[in-house]
């Protein structure tokens, strides 16, 4: 697999575990305590990100860091 | 989770996976693509690493780039 494939596996999930919690990228942003544009340039798959901001991605979302890499794993996601 | 946290979990699946797979951190660094100190560096936690430089590790193993991130997963890996 390569950088760039990953990349849109992590925006894909990005985005629909977003919009599983309901969640607007200002939203996400303020809970990852990343900035709002950031977030779009990862969904848009602009960036080749570190795990740093991969970690607090998760726990924005909430979830652990490895599933944002599994292709569409936010389509067994359930939102409590 | 911290990136710190992260760091180390994929420090010790990394040794843990080319180990298991009787690999140098040279002959990693030639399968992966990637220069052999900067492996030495990802093991000792010294590198936030981009999700780019992660996909060029899992192909070096020739394992799922999610595995890396998650906790001990090396310890139920079988190599071929």
């Amino acid at each position: 697999m390569m950088g760039d494939e990953l990349a849109a596996i992590l925006a894909d999930n990005l985005r629909g575990y977003r919009k599983k919690l309901r969640l607007s990228q200002e939203d996400l942003a303020e809970h990852a305590d990343l900035h709002r544009t950031y977030i779009g340039t990862i969904e848009r798959c602009e960036q080749l990100i570190t795990i740093g901001s991969l970690a607090k991605l998760a726990n924005g979302l909430k979830i652990d860091p490895s599933l944002l890499l599994v292709r569409e794993s936010y389509k067994s996601f359930r939102p409590k």
